[in-house]
Parts: C-alpha cells; structure tokens; sequence
C-alpha cells in the first residue's frame, strides 16, 4: 500500500486530525507477536491500573474503550439507574456532538444549563438540580463538566473542587469529561489529580486519541462507589477490544512516563503562539480567552471561505463568524507560523 | 516501554489472542503523519468503498467500525424498525457471547432457534418466522446467520442461497455475522462475494480483527435498500472512530491484495493439520467436521486441565468434555505440531 | 366498599383530580356485559376512527392509549427513526414533568427551546433545527408543541399554521401534545381540527382525561405518512388496552356529541370567573394571561402556605411565589367563590 | 351512546374477552365525585398497601399500573441492572406475547428454556443459569414464572418453593407473572400468599383485568430489597396513572372481600365442566390437564373453522390443530352447555 495522503500538510481543524506519535506506534509494534488473552486479560490491561493509580491514586480503576463517546455513554451509565439523569452544560460535547448517544444507546436524559463560558458553577448546577423524589421529573444523579470545555476555557483546581463539594452535598456525583485533561493540567502546571481525584471528580473519561493514541480512551473510575457494572455495561456498549493488549500498551506508553505531558505542553504552547500571532493581525477578534490548545476568533466571512480552501478549520457560529483553531500534539512553530501568516494575507485581501 | 509479553508463546484459544499482520502494521505507519480529515471524510475511507466494491460487487456500501458486536448490532438496527426482531441460531455469537448487546443498546429482540450444527436453513428459520401483522408478537424481520458458525462449520453459496430466497420470500431481510467470512471463503475456495451478495444476504459484518487487523470491523450494506441510517447509528452506538483512516488502511492492507486469503489459508490449514495429528491420538474424539480453522474435541478432563496448564485454550461444555481449538493467521506447523505432541503426551499421562 | 372519600371536596390543583363525567361513566356500563373481542377488535372500536374522523379529518386514524405521557411517546416513537430528536419548548411537559420518559423508555433525544410563554415560533424553532445531515448532532426531526401549553397559555390556528409551514419547509414534522386540546378549541370558539388537521399539524396526543374519562388518551395520525408502526410501536411501549371497548366508548360519549365543548367551556368559564375574582383582591398579581382554565398568580407565600391548608393547589415556582390554579370540567361557581373568598380572606390575615 | 353490542354473547377466547363484574363498577361509581389527588396520592390508593397486605403479608407493597405487560416489565426492569437478563420458558407471556416489550422498550434480555408444560424446574432453570461473572455472557438475574402457566397447568406452592430456593441459591431473584395468580389458587384452595410470599417468590405481578376488573394490574413487591425504584420505572414506562383512585378502588373491591374467589372459582369450574363435557365427544382429544380455567382441546381443522363461525376461540397450533378455549369469570354452566353442544354437533356434521 502506498501512501494516499501528504504526511506533511496540517489542519487547525481539530486535534483528532492528527496522526499516532511515533512512540505511540513503538509502544504497539513492541506489544505485537505471540498470543496474549483476549479481551483485557493480557499481561498490558493487568499492568494498566498501575500506570493510572500513579495518575489517579490508589483507588483508581480503568477500563479501556474505543472512543470518546464511549467513554462518557458508559460512565454515565455506571453511575445511574434507569431513571436517573445527568446535568450537563448546553455546550456540552455529550450533548451536542454525540449524536445523542447518551439517549438513543444509553437512554439517559440530560439536564441542559446554558453558560457563558462552558463552565458550570454551584449556582449553575442549581438550575436544575431540584424534584428530587419527586416522580415526575427525571430524577438528576450526576453532574457532568468537561476539562477543557469545549469553548477551550479551564476549569482550575478550585473550581472543580466547588463543584463536587455542592454535587456531594445534593447527593449529585460528578463526572468529568476529560477528553483532553492533559492539556488542562498542562496548562494549569498541576498534577492530573489535582483536577480529579483530588477536586472530589467520582468518575473521569480519560482521553488517549486527541493527544497522540491511535484510538482508545478510558473509563476511570475515582470513587468506586460511585459506578457499578463498568465491566458489562462496557461490553453491552459494544466497547470491549478483543485485543485490548494494543490499547493498554499505547496508555502505557502515554502515561508512564511525561508524553502526555510533552504533547499537551506542545499543543498549548502552539495555541498560544497562534493567539498571540493572530491577536496582532486587524481586523482579527479573540473573543475568548486562549488558555490551551483551542484558539476561537472571529473573522469576516469572505476571509474565512479563501483561508478554509488553503487550510481545513470550523466555523463554529456562523451568525457571528466566530471560528475555531485547535492546535494538536504535532502541530510545530512552522505551522502556526504559516496559518498566522496566511491569516494576515487573507485579511489584506 | 519494554515488551512485557514473550513473543514466541502461541495458544490455541482464539484467532484473537493473535497480534497484527506486520503488513497491517506497515499500512498503519504508511497512513500516518500529517492531518487527514476525522471521522471518516479522509482519503483512504474514501478508497475503502472501492476496496470492498471489488470483492461485493458494485452496490455495496462500507461503514467501519471498531468491534464484531458493534459490527453486528449497527447492521441489525439499521435493517429493523424499532419493533421488529431477529431470527438466529441458538448458538449464534449475537445471542451468546455480545453480553445482550443486540437487547440492552440495541433494544433488539432476538428469536432463537435450536440447530444441530449452528446452521439455520429454511425449515429452521420457519419455525420462527410467523405471526407476521399480530401485534402480540416481535415481528421477525431479518434472518441472521453467522460464517463460519460458531460451530466451525461452513455454509455453501447454495444453502446461503436458499436461505436468501426463502427469507425474501417472507418479507426478511438477511444478515450475515462474517467475523470469520475470510475463513470460510478460503475453505470453500470461493470469492467472498460468491457467499454473501451472489447468494443474497442484504447486509454483512465484515471480521477484520480476528484475521489480522489491529482492530476494526464493517458494515457492509450489499442491498442498499436494506439499510437505512447506518451513518446516524454508527454514531449512537458510539462506533465513529475519529482516526478513521488507520481503520480503512488496514481494511485496504487486507483486502486489496491476497493478504486475506493468505491468512485465512494459513488458519484454515492449520486447523485441518490439527484435526489430523489429535485425531491419530487415542481417546481424543472429534465430534465435528473441521471444516475451517476451529477443532473441536472431547477429551478426558484430566487431560484437558493438565493441557490447559501448557496451553490456553476453551471448554465449550462443561458437561461433555468438548473443547475449542482454535488456529489463527499466524500459528505455524510448529505451534501445531508442539500442541497435537503435547495432547498425545497427555494423553498418555 | 364504602367511599372513602368526600365527593363535595374539590380543589384547584389539577384537572385530573376530577373524577369521571356521568355521561362518561354511563357509556362504560353501557359498553359492558357479554364478551368483546380483545385488544381493539371490538365495535367500540371499530366506530372510533369515524368518531374521531367527524373533528379531525377523514384521513384521521386513531390509537387510544392509557395516559398522556405515552401518548407522546407513542407518538413521537412513531414519527422519528431511531437517532432523531425532538424540538420543543423548554417547558414542554414531555421535558419537564414525564420523568424522562421519552429518552428512557423511548431513546428519543429532546432539544430544547427556552420561550417566555410556552409557545414556541418559526424563530424558535430555528435555535435548534440545524445539522441536518451532520452525525455528530442529533437529527431534528419533530417540532412538538401543546395547546394549550404548560403556562396556560394558547396557539391561534395562525400561530400553529405558521409552526407547521415553517417546520415542513425543513423537512420536519409537527406533533402536537392536546392533553387540552379541548380546552383551547373551546376558549378559540374554533373546531379542534382547526388548531390540528387544517393547520397542518401531523400527530395529536389528544387528552380525555383531564375532561372527564376515568382514563384514556390516543394518538392521532393526521398525516398517513408521518407515522409509521404505531400499532406496533403502542404494544411495545405497554399501552395496548385488553378491553379496550371501555377506552373507546368513552371516547365515543365525550365526541360523538358536544361533551368535550361543554365540559371545556365550563373549565375555562370558571377560569376566567377565577381570574376575575382574585384580580379584584388587592396583592394579588397576575404574571400570565388567562385563556383557558389555568390561572397563574404571584401570593405572599405565607398566604399560600395557609391557603394550602385549605385548598390543594401547586406552587409553580418558588422563588417567585408563582402559583397555579386549575379548573376542571366539574369545577363549579360556588367552588370558584369560595376559593377567592378563601383567598381574599387569607390576603387579609 | 346506545350499546353497539349484544350483552348476551360469550366467546371463549379469552378471559379478557368478558367486561367488568359489577361490584368493580360499582366501586368505581363510590371512589367518583370531588377531587383526589392525583397519580396515587388519594385515599383509596393509601388503602391499598394493606388490602395487599392482607393476602400478601406485611412487606407487600403496590404499584399499579395499567396493563399486564406493564407489571411484568416494570417488575423484571425494578429487579435488574442494566446488563442483567432474566429466564424463563419459552412459552411464557413475557416472549411470546408481549410484542417485544421487554427487550424493546425494557433493554431486557430473556433467556429462554423449552418444558413440556409451560412450567420452569431447577433442572430447567440451570439450562440458563450459568455464566456468571462472564461478560460476554447476559449476567442472568431473575427467573420469572407464569402461575397459571400459559399453558394452563399449575405450580404447587412446593414447586414454587423449589424454584425460589434453588434461584436463591444461585442468587437470583424469583418473579411471578400472575396474571391469573387467582385462578390458580382457586384451583389448588389456597390463600394466594401459599403461592408467592410464602414460597419466596420475590415480585409478583398481580392480575386484575381478566379477573374482573374493568383496567388494572399491579407490581407487587413482596422481598423489599428485591426491586429498586419502582415509583420512577412506573413513570418512566408510562404507567402512571392520574385518576390511579379508580383502579386502587377496583383492587379494593376485588380482593378486600372474596370476589377475587368467587370469580375465580367460577372460571375454574367452568374451565372443568367444559373439559368434561367435551371429553366426551367421539374424536376430541384433550392433550393437557385442566387445571384452572384454560381448556386446550385437538379438533379436526374443518370441525374448528365451522365452530370458529359460532364461537370465538383461537387455535393456538395450527400444525396439531391445537385450540385454546378459555373461560371467565362470567361464563355461566349455559353457556359452558351451549358450547359443548356445538362441538359435539360439529364433530357429527
């Protein structure tokens, strides 16, 4: 098979546009040949609680998936009961970007909380955790907030803390979409930990694919009385690997020792380098703050439609123009360099 | 990482203990580097319906996805409205071993079959098909069988065929759980097309991982009127890899040239080479043809526990003693070989 | 058994606290005695759709259900395939007050609407029926609204024409929840096809509870082909009636006649006699218009709390001391006196 | 509304075929007038824990609900996590009745077991009762039994007892679909409680319709930390009913007193007469025991078709020529009379 495609062209469309880093491919290439069990009970997956425990603590608990929306159908699905439902922000990726998988596979309802920036607060929560007892409405059980949003904005340390300290209190457990929580805690300069377990976060999907993996994200459970069944809701969810030894060897490779801290740092370090290049360019708005690897702007449309047929991105809001940029773990200074510079071009135009 | 597995160790378990084929490997480092557009809009998924177009004939329509259940439960719910259900074999994998996928995420009933073999036929499948408007009872809308069967046998193009047209003669629709569909081409020495759209099955879930692949499974819709929505499914069911075109690489490392068959040689080969040295052996009976690469055998218990310490391997049935040998793509006469001496050795024991 | 209870006692809390019409009860015993085929091949039945066909149409096909909550669902099931979503207000009583019954046991995705009055409009609407095509958002496919709605408030047949022309321009489909569709037909002085069939509306839950059956609702397929397999769809989801001859004649005694009209008009005339009355007492507001039979008011709330101890009524929004009064079909003069007496009385205290 | 049917004619199709005994009416007419509160907060439906009581002992408790499919369902999904499935023959109501309910809108799996009789042993149970702890295997939870069967045979209470200990044993949960548990201890005269509670059935769901009722069948939780959440699987399945003082009316009638006997008495005597009067007749053959109040006969196919012309009745095997004929609570010795005289006229035609 020959190569279809240039390996050097870049995107600032998303993160999952990029490719498997190389010590990613090492990590499967190593754990290849011979037989290993099937369907997690290779010598990998044994290994994998180890290399979370040292992320997570000692009661942390991991269960490899395929993607991301898995990771979050599953958790939440660990954590309620039929009726039970998940309080989620309006700009939630479990509520926009899944397809609504968490009602069609997983027959969860979710209570929406439109916010300015993404985040939920105690107040937020608020707004819809009531009825409890009573019947007729569904009843909430977990809150669910994403590190980083999907508007790009951090949640800190104390923020996170907040939150689950008022879920607790409501007798609310709290999920934490963390398709990218390695960039958030590079970010923050904290200890993954910092931003879950330590914070009171019950239940976290890990993401692996945004930040270098081939595929695979996890299922990790904090507080072991706050899921159950993770390994047969896993399974009916169709999200078993039979060979999952692949899986566990790329998180090993990952997390065992700082790539995930190197890609994330890489990212971050490029979405800031764009604002920064972007932010000098008139005409160009920023209209929220860049704090890791997601840069939004707004533009004028003409000038949107001639960049996007030399580079991919997405609008993100066309009443407003607002578009967004999203830096990965291969994105280098050369290619934000160039984008910056056909921003400007193309807003001479 | 250091590899924490030996290499050289071989079971006899399942074709999914197995590693990856180094030429899926090399198609999954060939297609990577560089941004390519996620969620399937890259260049090799746009190849990938092409690649399958020459070994299902023009009409067919691909959807990968990651696992056999996914496989099978996105093909079902896209050929069933929500009240209709699936008429299948007793012992087939949809029913047995996916944990209750089909009914838990799915919301799929299935109505069994008992089969002397694993095979339906069109007397079988009547026993079922019936009631057809009483809204008392599931309505049976499509017709699944699996090849080879969980049994190890294999269907021909005519039974398939007949199969097809009796259930078309009903108002059903035809699935085929192909997880092992190279296997039993190879065995049959027939294209695959010769089994599945020449005999008239609608839709088929095409088996990567069991004869090579890292990971990854189709959706193959062969009667596009069959199938409605496998996009939107494939997306609620939590199936939309985002590194798609690793996934259609590998289908095109396998499919495009003769690595399918060669593997599917290899295991079959394998499993006929194994089923003539045990059955040599004294006290070892097999109660089933070996028609593809599973053995099936019924051994003393004693031996099958003082073997199971040497080798990994299944017990199908407690109750009778018949055990699963299983050949995949990369067991080699010497695996054989070693395993049949160590079964006469114990034997003998 | 002796009455348990005092039928003199009325309250101002729900239209299902009444109890059943007499003329309702009378076409029960009429309906029984001797034996009626089961599950709706019983004549009762065979003369409902005619019933039904005089209101809403002749191409009016209808399928009595138990309550409203499964008439909507039904009838959203009915009209969306597996993966799309429903658009409704963010007060819609299938979001707010059915337990999460859509999306638990109906997998149906809600997308939600804030409005200041319950009604949602052409604009509305287009918050969220976007992404057509995009798996990644859930596939609008139904705009649901209620007349009257959750505020008490109502549609004109303008109103709802210009819902319906708008929701069909995109390819959607207009279901309507008419728990009291009577009430508005009623405070409009327009038949009830008006505010349905010849506004274009699609399906109708309509409600025979809250006007006077001891139980019963069906859903109403106006348009053949916006809903498929209700027969189905209403065995599945445990609403198929065994002697349903009882839920049809009912049916056939609130329409066949001017039953609805009267028990309607005397819900609302006690509504607006209620509005009246309280509008008088000074401190007393009233937030919201009064068109049917609900009345909305802003009280101190510790003469709610005394006037509770007096007469069942909800509070609707405690933070704002919002309350709701509703009336029923056998709410009477004397009954609405007394309360605003009792309300005036407690103003006062 | 004039009756649009004749009171006088009987069919012996179904025991639901019949109408509504008037002492049920009656109540229904005492529990009218005034307001209750709705959706089971009224005074009849806080009598009757202890009406239940009385038969069930004192950790029974209630939930009604509407139809028979809804208490099996609504049972099973109160009993089982999400992944967990249940067993039971595969002559039960619960799958080959119910449209699919269970596993379409219930995501239940059942794992079904052939008997000669409709009836579950311990040596039938263990069929499917393995696997746990496997998740590829449906984790079985429950074993659920029909009393009387759908075959019209009995469990004694220590057969029952049998069931409930080894299931116990194997930690499952018993539940018994008794929809006609009255008839079935009229037949073997004793208390109902010998038949559930006392032999350690867990859940019961409680049939109310073809003993009389006019609509009404009820969950019955009789091992408190058998089920969870019944109050919100109720809602959410789209049981709850509003004007629920009228069906909690009807129980009361039924069972406070012996009406629940004396019907059942009357349905299983004429069940016997009948038995005996065509055991009689040259040429029918009575295949199965009559035990309650089903009479499974063999007739010649022309015999049946020219006897379905006068009585309604259905064939329940259209390969033998099997017919169902079922008696009810008002089925009088006359008509028992008149139909046997059909057959025997038939038989000589």
């Amino acid at each position: 098979m020959i190569p279809r495609h240039d390996p050097q062209l870049k995107a600032f469309a998303s993160d999952n546009y990029a490719g498997v880093h190389p010590e990613i491919l090492q990590a499967i290439v190593q754990a290849n040949g011979g037989h290993q069990i099937a369907y997690g009970d290779d010598v990998y997956t044994e290994a994998l609680r180890q290399v979370f425990q040292r992320h997570f603590g000692d009661s942390a608990q991991v269960w490899p998936v395929f993607n991301g929306t898995a990771a979050n159908v599953v958790s939440l699905r660990s954590m309620t009961a039929h009726w039970e439902a998940v309080i989620c922000a309006e700009s939630a990726h479990i509520h926009t970007d899944e397809g609504g998988a968490p009602e069609v596979a997983g027959g969860i309802k979710l209570l929406t909380v439109p916010t300015p920036d993404g985040k939920l607060t105690p107040e937020l929560i608020d707004r819809q955790a009531w009825g409890f007892g009573d019947v007729h409405r569904a009843q909430p059980k977990v809150v669910s907030i994403s590190n980083t949003t999907e508007w790009g904005t951090l949640y800190t340390p104390e923020e996170i803390a907040a939150i689950c300290a008022h879920a607790h209190d409501l007798g609310l457990l709290v999920h934490l979409d963390g398709s990218r929580l390695t960039n958030a805690a590079a970010a923050l300069d904290v200890p993954m930990r910092a931003l879950t377990t330590d914070a009171g976060v019950d239940v976290l999907s890990f993401g692996g694919t945004k930040i270098g993996l081939l595929y695979g994200e996890a299922v990790v459970v904090l507080n072991p009385s706050a899921a159950t069944g993770v390994d047969y809701i896993r399974k009916t969810f169709m999200q078993l690997s039979s060979k999952m030894r692949f899986v566990s060897a790329q998180f090993e490779a990952l997390l065992s020792g700082d790539l995930w801290l190197r890609n994330a740092r890489q990212a971050n370090a490029m979405g800031r380098r764009l604002a920064e290049a972007v932010s000098r360019i008139p005409g160009v708005t920023l209209p929220r703050p860049v704090e890791a690897n997601a840069v939004f702007a707004i533009l004028p449309k003409d000038v949107t439609e001639r960049l996007q047929k030399r580079f991919r991105f997405y609008t993100w809001n066309e009443a407003t123009g607002e578009v967004r940029w999203m830096c990965a773990f291969d994105t280098t200074e050369a290619d934000v360099d160039a984008f910056a510079a056909a921003v400007a071009e193309e807003m001479r135009a």
